[in-house]
């Protein structure tokens, strides 16, 4: 165990800010930390939009389905795959057409992940709080209007940035045996794995506060998947020429 | 800048690993802190196959691209995206159908690639060094077939692990004022930043031990991407049950 390791295992999504602006240089030195991310063949297939403007990020809130740190953090990070950038860099030897395939899809959102995730680590590291925003892909095509992504960029994701005014409570994960295979994948651990985690979850959903919910992961995962969200992704993305060839 | 962001910035792939084992409390405590990243919903989409069997490693190292650090390595981490493992813990209470959505494998990707980044960080931390390897897709029927993986899930990336055997110089890496927009997207920084970056690499790369070639990141970009590989994995991943719907 070590200072960062600590810092990795104590983190918690932050969803109340305090008002203190995040200075500058935190913010470079953030998104620097991001740029050391691995990148796949060095195509940095990636962008970040700080929003700061407050009717921005009030619409964004809005756009992400109310949620209201979205607004209340004094930046908000929209982190964005980007093969425009990459296309321009091209055209200044030969024009490219950008393959429009999976692969490069899957290419330009792992990109986009790392940085992000380094982001998040460095953020906690100077005392920020982050939380990732999957709501941005609730309406992605009013997000890239606000915004002026160019075609071959999405929004990924967002990330709220900013001094935490909460300490919420650690959310456990599965046990590590169940996530960690040895040579080969292998679903001996689920039975007791889940069962095991259902009933940690179950405890921890009773006691958190303003939870008092008598659920378990199972249940939770159920209803999460039984209903299928954001299915304009596929025709928004093929718009934006990601078109999953 | 503190120990933390001074880790992420001094980030390096390494590809010459000394034969030391990594010992397994490592090993756990590298796929604890991948465990406590950030995942949409709690769904924690992704399963990690830590693979030290000698044969497997040699098969592997064959199925990405020849690459023989992923041989020598004493653990070689092979990251999927995970909604098996999903599916049977909603089984615990109702037969759920996975949504066979691009929403979902966004989200299965996103989840897999911040857990991985965190293990990486994790690992640096301890003196261990790493590299992600795309070549795992190369032939992702094959990898899926030696490592057992079931339907619903895909191997996403790989990553060797083992204790460092080089310092490579660290490649430098695009303006932070090209990939950080302020409010809006912008292409104004493009037009200096890529210059001044391609005149940095084309310096990097004629210096850089083994290398001395006259390039720069358009031409390197340019030829990436002007042969569009992986076409496969579109309809592997289909095959998977992602059918990107």
């Amino acid at each position: 165990m070590n200072d960062t390791i600590a810092l990795l295992q104590a983190h918690r999504s932050i969803r109340k800010y305090k008002p203190d602006e995040v200075p500058e240089e935190q913010l470079l030195e953030i998104i620097r930390s991001a740029q050391c991310a691995p990148t796949s063949s060095n195509m940095q297939a990636y962008s970040v939009i700080a929003v700061t403007d407050p009717d921005k990020k009030r619409e964004l809130a809005r756009l992400a389905g109310d949620q209201p740190y979205i607004e209340q953090c004094p930046v908000f990070l929209v982190w964005c795959a980007d093969l425009h950038r990459l296309k321009y860099a091209c055209a200044q030897v030969e024009e490219v057409t950008v393959p429009a395939t999976t692969e490069i899809f899957i290419v330009a959102t792992v990109d986009t992940a790392l940085a992000a995730q380094n982001a998040a680590v460095a953020a906690e590291s100077l005392g920020l709080g982050t939380v990732y925003i999957g709501g941005i892909r609730n309406n992605p095509r009013e997000v890239s209007e606000l915004l002026g992504l160019p075609d071959l960029v999405y929004p990924v994701f967002g990330m709220c940035l900013g001094y935490p005014d909460e300490v919420p409570t650690k959310r456990p994960r599965l046990p590590t045996r169940t996530v960690l295979h040895r040579n080969r994948y292998s679903a001996d651990s689920f039975e007791d794995g889940v069962a095991e985690y259902n009933e940690t979850l179950r405890r921890y959903m009773l006691t958190r506060a303003g939870s008092h919910k008598d659920s378990n992961w199972s249940k939770e995962m159920a209803a999460r998947l039984r209903f299928s969200g954001r299915l304009h992704m596929k025709s928004f993305l093929s718009d934006r020429g990601f078109r999953l060839e």
